[in-house]
């Protein structure tokens, strides 16, 4: 089974956790075919945990586990912590195939989503 | 002279801000016939600040400057901080039209992109 976990900062706005947990529905809902499973987790101020997270997929069955870091920039949370949290899994899940996608930052479809956002503004 | 204005949060690490700006370059280099100029500013931690990249704009001929908060979720930052940000700047510069995109994570693209960057990950 392959899943999908979504790993965001959290937040002490219990209103910007809910919009994390509603981007996941809808990667669910258009992730048929690739990934049987879509979750989301939090680095801090937020639960479920990056292992609190995994685990659960793993007792639901997963065989892997691929980790989305939905963060701008490296900074010292996608360079070190989320790393570091997902090596623990690792270790505590050896038969699991647990692996990383590059930060959202990283995507080259981000420029366009940006102008299209401004002019979608200034159009309105 | 239409103008843009990306503002991010702005990091300790360095490496963190000058992806702001590389993306700015980009953004830059896209907008033709849309913005005559893009720049970007931070909201802490990093220079320059909103006040200091919008009177830049407005030195430099601005005559509008369209703020997109370069943020994932609606968290203080975005609820408050950048609003009173921008209305000190209206203040400041009352016959400048300034006004705010919605935010990136509100972006109907932001779930295609993350499914696509997840794919690319997992077929490399």
């Amino acid at each position: 089974m392959k899943t999908l976990l979504l790993v965001a900062h959290g937040s002490r706005r219990e209103g910007a956790n809910r919009e994390v947990s509603l981007l996941t529905d809808t990667l669910a809902s258009r992730a048929g075919g690739h990934f049987d499973k879509v979750s989301c987790a939090f680095l801090e101020l937020a639960e479920p945990s990056i292992a609190d997270g995994v685990n659960k997929l793993v007792e639901e069955g997963a065989s892997s586990v691929l980790v989305l870091p939905y963060f701008l920039a490296a900074g010292a949370h996608v360079a070190s912590d989320i790393p570091e949290a997902v090596d623990a899994c690792r270790e505590q899940h050896p038969s699991i195939e647990i692996s990383v996608t590059p930060y959202l930052g990283t995507s080259d479809a981000l420029p366009n989503l940006l102008i299209n956002l401004a002019l979608g503004e200034t159009a309105s």
